[in-house]
């Protein structure tokens, strides 16, 4: 991971010059901008709505992004920097409950956020038990003439972006979905491509044709997104670079033909700007994934992607600051992130983390190729030393060399002390060394017990052992590799965005948007 | 842990109907009161302050207390349940990093909430070479004619009471910190006792003694607290009934002689109220004692403890309601608590908290009497088995007994499947037979590598695996035996506490409240 974010320091250090001396930029580190004369005036109304939902960003997620930031800048303080979405004058918490646990799923949760009503797990859009359809912000925006965008880094048939248009009692039923957004009458819908262009079977014909006859304009080509204008009624850009679920590239990969969130929201302003209104609603849906896999580094990359894609709609903003709400949520948390590690105590070292070039699903090629050539038999983990350490920075030394190293760093010897701190320890080496073991093993003839289950969460043995032992070195640890049911952060700034301050329900969030834009 | 909080939900109730029909109570679940006719107005200032510092107490710690009421009430929904810090209209978050790292303590944390100034790990108002002394909220509050109090359920001269009074560039200098306690000039002190009373080798003069040559009223007894009144002008009300380290006991154990953080509070009322204005600091300083050792019972006991005391403060407010701020705050996290487990994935068990009545350090006690009668060679973990269910509800059964009971509970048989829900599942009960095995042993024969720390955190290994195996079995899990990075949460009450809102340092909780009390 690269420092291609730290331009993000040098914008919150002008804006808060700028808010200093009385300029229409958010600071939240002193006093919270009073928006109190707008929400005393009763006809003021947000007509341009962007609502930005960072799947399975915790408070946790967004401290970790900011912490790393702080320690791959040269700022004195970590807490001179802090994500745009943080310095959002309106700051309140949310619970994420949904009708099935305390800990929700993303398809409730989304359903939760666009129609204001709570459904069970997996349900997108509907009441409980699948018989009666909600009606969605996205919808009823659409209905008042506005505008309407949904863009997602996943793909777009998921259960977030979907419960925004689509109604479905289970979120598996993708060429269902699939469906109902060629038929939808939404103005821009961007990222991710489909899960199922031709159905389950690959029988049924492509939704993307079908869309294409239904009026939209299908891009998916970086030439083809640059060709799209203001003149074209109804958008399908879909990133030129997806992964094997049809989700674009996590952001701390650098894919080079790979847009990003903020191009993608940069161009849906350009379609869907008008007289009456939009609504864009914009999901980071693969920090999520990352955070299932515990995987820090990707989870932080997606998490500074969702916020550059946030500073798009606050240029807009600041354009158009008595017009325009911006609203910065999670569905939920993922993962069980904390900024602590029993192991490293009271300290943290979040420099280590960019060093991690792969994420938990590329770094799977590298160990398909080796078992290509190799059996459990005949493998050793000392083949792949180099592999790991470009992927992860970890670096495998003997006992010799940990002792020489050890002497050396004690004598004062900084580089030493460095590479030190990136050698597997002997307890991590022996964890590695089981979770390569596993790896080299066909799936079925792998561990299955509930400790084994604990140990992986079902993810690559080998993987989960690099991302979380890189991850304990940074002081970053991990409960589940589930969702789970903390409260989360919402962040708000423009026109009423004092409405989201407090604690209250994700529910509330839909009831607020609508009052606000008067929908 | 009994159902005694369960008013709280009544008085939640209440407290929404009564907003609903317009009076001044919080609702968070709606829209956040409005308190900008009072920021607006220039004039207005708070003249009585309450500061609540829960130690250790983030979002997941508020939040396990919430889940908890939720899962012990009978309410129809999680989100129907909220602590009464939760529903105050002014919700922000602040970040706690201190000059050593981002991980603070609590004397660098507490220095910064009673000064406005970071400073290093373990220093007591103090910049960080202990060479300049910061002035605290208090000492001005009482230069300005205010009187002043400091309550804390934890010894008085522990880190964050003492940050508010004391400056020592060690926040071990206890007999120095009780001496300037005994020499202050402040109103009410109550809560824990002293560590260091005659000294660090106890044979230096009575500190408490010094305090009556001083003109305090000290009262240790239940009989001498209920005797004080408005009349005594210095108070020193010690509770009857402390731990080895001074401390008040956890509220759950329901000690018969104890009194109560909100007795504290109370009678801390009477005894400051004046028509110039009083501040009171008081903090929950067991919450970090329970979240070190991750004990989510003990942790949620005493942070509803803390809601009470709230409470007494927050009837107050409601008596004068242009004059009170009341702030809920934190001065970091501790323990990495989640709400959610790998274990138990999207699933939470919050009831079966309710079934432990022992905490981490009491249990202790069972444990030593039965090292008493046996050796390592001798001992067995079936003799204990009752003790542990009485402290922690969890039951031990033979692998016979665990397929009985499990045919029984896929036969439909509720009772054997509440049974088997606590019972130690055998992967549980062999990490118990380890950490018995370590238990029974003498301190220096036991296992002392990085793994063994990871596994006790340096606790007994017994008690650690119980309170451990119970916090997971209810879907609560933890990531480190220190505290933690991860920003927490500030509400805020009364007059100017809109101010409180946003995402901020944590050094500007004292500009912020010196500012509205025109201090």
């Amino acid at each position: 991971m690269q420092k291609k974010h730290l331009w993000l320091s040098l914008v919150l250090t002008l804006a808060v010059i700028a808010a200093m001396i009385g300029c229409a930029t958010p600071d939240a580190t002193t006093t919270p901008e009073s928006t109190s004369a707008v929400t005393d005036d009763s006809s003021a109304q947000a007509k341009y709505v962007f609502l930005f939902i960072g799947d399975g960003m915790g408070v946790a997620q967004r401290n970790a992004a900011e912490l790393y930031l702080a320690a791959t800048s040269d700022v004195e303080r970590p807490e001179d920097v802090q994500l745009l979405m943080n310095t959002f004058p309106a700051q309140g918490m949310n619970t994420t409950y949904d009708l099935t646990s305390v800990i929700p799923d993303s398809a409730s949760t989304a359903t939760a956020i666009a129609t204001g009503y709570k459904t069970t797990s997996g349900t997108i859009g509907m009441n409980a038990d699948g018989t009666e359809s909600y009606e969605t912000i996205t919808e009823i925006a659409k209905k008042a003439g506005w505008e309407v965008g949904v863009i997602s880094t996943v793909s777009i048939d998921h259960a977030t972006p979907a419960a925004f248009y689509a109604h479905e009692p289970s979120r598996s039923n993708y060429y269902n979905i699939d469906l109902t957004l060629a038929n939808s009458d939404f103005d821009y819908f961007a990222g991710g491509g489909v899960k199922r262009e031709f159905g389950d079977d690959g029988s049924q014909s492509s939704v993307i044709e079908l869309a294409e006859q239904n009026g939209y304009t299908v891009a998916d080509t970086i030439e083809e997104f640059n060709a799209i204008s203001a003149d074209d009624e109804k958008v399908w850009a879909i990133n030129p670079v997806l992964d094997a679920d049809k989700a674009m590239p996590f952001d701390i990969l650098n894919e080079e033909n790979s847009l990003t969130l903020a191009d993608f929201v940069s161009k849906g302003i350009e379609v869907l700007d008008n007289e009456t209104g939009f609504i864009m609603v914009v999901e980071g849906g693969k920090i999520d994934w990352a955070c299932h896999a515990n995987d820090a580094a990707a989870s932080i990359g997606d998490t500074l992607a969702l916020d550059d894609a946030i500073n798009v709609a606050y240029q807009f903003y600041l354009e158009h600051p008595d017009e325009t709400l911006i609203i910065a949520t999670a569905d939920h948390e993922t993962g069980g992130m904390t900024i602590g590690y029993a192991g490293t105590q009271y300290s943290t070292f979040f420099d280590k983390i960019q060093y991690q070039t792969s994420t938990y699903d590329t770094f799977g090629t590298v160990l398909d190729a080796y078992k290509e050539n190799h059996t459990p038999e005949n493998a050793d983990l000392n083949d792949l030393a180099d592999e790991i350490e470009a992927a992860f920075g970890l670096k495998i030394i003997s006992a010799e060399e940990r002792a020489s190293l050890t002497a050396q760093a004690e004598a004062g010897d900084a580089d030493a002390e460095t590479t030190l701190s990136m050698a597997l320890t002997e307890l991590e080496l022996a964890e590695v060394q089981a979770g390569f073991e596993q790896s080299m093993l066909d799936e079925e003839l792998r561990a299955a017990d509930d400790y084994t289950y604990l140990l992986y969460g079902g993810y690559d043995p080998l993987t989960m052992k690099l991302t979380t032992i890189l991850n304990q070195k940074a002081g970053i640890a991990w409960t589940s590799y589930s969702h789970t049911g903390i409260p989360v952060q919402t962040s708000a700034i423009g026109v009423g965005a004092d409405l989201f301050n407090g604690y209250y329900d994700q529910t509330d969030i839909f009831y607020t948007m609508t009052d606000i834009a008067g929908l």
